[in-house]
């Protein structure tokens, strides 16, 4: 599909939104990279707080949450959706794009594989993430459809997200459990560790530690924070009026702890965050 | 409400299933219970597995689903509904009792509390759980109930149940996990550890090993599968004949990966696993 002619077609306003759904508070992530690259934007978020985690989840599943997710969104006339979640960038994509009929769509994980072919030099490359998208082999794929001579290492590291939930950063467990899941990543000599999922980079300095220098660290949140950049500045979909709005931030449950969780992750206060079941 | 008269107006026989359900595959312990119990008794098991965690949600969803899950059972025509969900059983057991129209129905908590009340001597009594177990404050409330005079000293370990579904049964960094969430009720001279989550009971060496020998460890699945026994036994609901069918197990999400778990949790393999939609 040619996305400017969809583009028109849609009659996309620059001042429209740009729609951000996650299965949680991992996307806010992704909510901090946009906005310190696009502080103009108005943003809105969607975390599907009751149903989260969706990287234990079967295929089937996780595409009916997908759609249901993007119909939400679509309520609020953004001018492009975001795919914060590195499950259903796995797994799909393509219903979003489906659903959201024209629409630009922009998800986790290409995002993160073209950095990732960018940055290494040896081609051997390491993927963490949750079960769900490491089993699926999205970033093996892709990142083989760019460069076919990348070599892809992954492994699924279910622990990191209730660890970094539990605010258990940089203890001496949660070391354990990374040089546990990353030795085997390591001997073979990989050059760059893409984080394929967006809570990954809250535990960034001590996975940094465990992987040493030689490793750089991509971080698929600033990945699609740059794409998303650069997409709307091809279809001059900037937005060039001053911003002062906060993201609008829509949750299936527990608004209160995703308030304070917004807080730590944005460092900014957040006055409503609003209620939808799902 | 008498449950004698209500199990002759229902009239209940004693053939029928007892209906089992649990957020996902921890009440499986309860499962492996009640069958060294009462291996006459035919057993119907749901495993919400698509909604799975219960323990970070909400009241208000927790509740929902467990009119859902209990509506669920009672096509299967069911003599009593066992709660092998702490969360279900702290947040949500009298939706449960008023969904099921005056079946006899218990829980793991209550079960929980009164073993607990009566192995304690020196009536410091710890419990441990998911978050929403343990802000409920339903464990200390029903104790109290119980004993007036006991004291109380919970705390929520949200770590243990991915850790044990990683299969991180004895890993060191388990231990120091499990160190650090039970020093506090250690220095409370606490006499008893009240397992408040059904995946507990996994983790149960390493905890005896952390806690040391002079603190009995409460599995909540023992103490609602004695309950089980002595509910029918009053009631004249055991069944008498001889059972050998496995238990029926549906799903909300991923029977194979159900499978799995239901053959590790019982040594047991299992013909089949429904799938039904929530």
């Amino acid at each position: 599909m040619n996305l400017q002619t969809s583009a028109e077609t849609l009659n996309l306003k620059a001042e429209r939104p740009i729609g951000i759904f996650d299965s949680g508070i991992g996307g806010l992530t992704v909510v901090r990279k946009i906005r310190e690259r696009l502080p103009n934007e108005r943003l809105i978020y969607f975390g599907d707080t009751a149903r989260v985690p969706y990287g234990t989840k079967s295929q089937v599943t996780v595409r009916r949450y997908a759609a249901e997710d993007t119909r939400l969104l679509l309520k609020y006339q953004p001018k492009m959706i975001v795919v914060a979640c590195n499950t259903v960038s796995a797994l799909a994509l393509d219903v979003v794009e489906h659903e959201s009929g024209g629409l630009p769509v922009l998800g986790v994980l290409k995002a993160g594989a073209n950095l990732a072919v960018k940055y290494s030099q040896t081609k051997h490359i390491g993927v963490i993430g949750t079960i769900a998208t490491i089993s699926s082999n999205a970033y093996p794929l892709e990142i083989s459809k760019l460069d076919c001579e990348a070599e892809v290492y992954s492994k699924a590291c279910p622990l990191f997200v209730p660890l970094a939930e539990e605010g258990f950063i940089s203890h001496q467990a949660t070391k354990l459990i990374a040089t546990e899941y990353l030795t085997e990543l390591l001997v073979k000599k990989i050059d760059s560790l893409v984080l394929g999922c967006t809570h990954y980079p809250i535990l960034k300095s001590m996975l940094a530690e465990v992987t040493g220098k030689n490793v750089v660290i991509i971080d698929s949140a600033e990945a699609v924070a740059m794409e998303v950049e650069n997409l709307l500045r091809e279809k001059s979909l900037l937005n060039r009026e001053i911003n002062q709005a906060l993201p609008k931030v829509l949750v299936s449950d527990l608004p209160q702890k995703f308030k304070t969780m917004f807080e730590l992750f944005l460092g900014l206060s957040l006055p409503d965050v609003e209620l939808v079941e799902m």
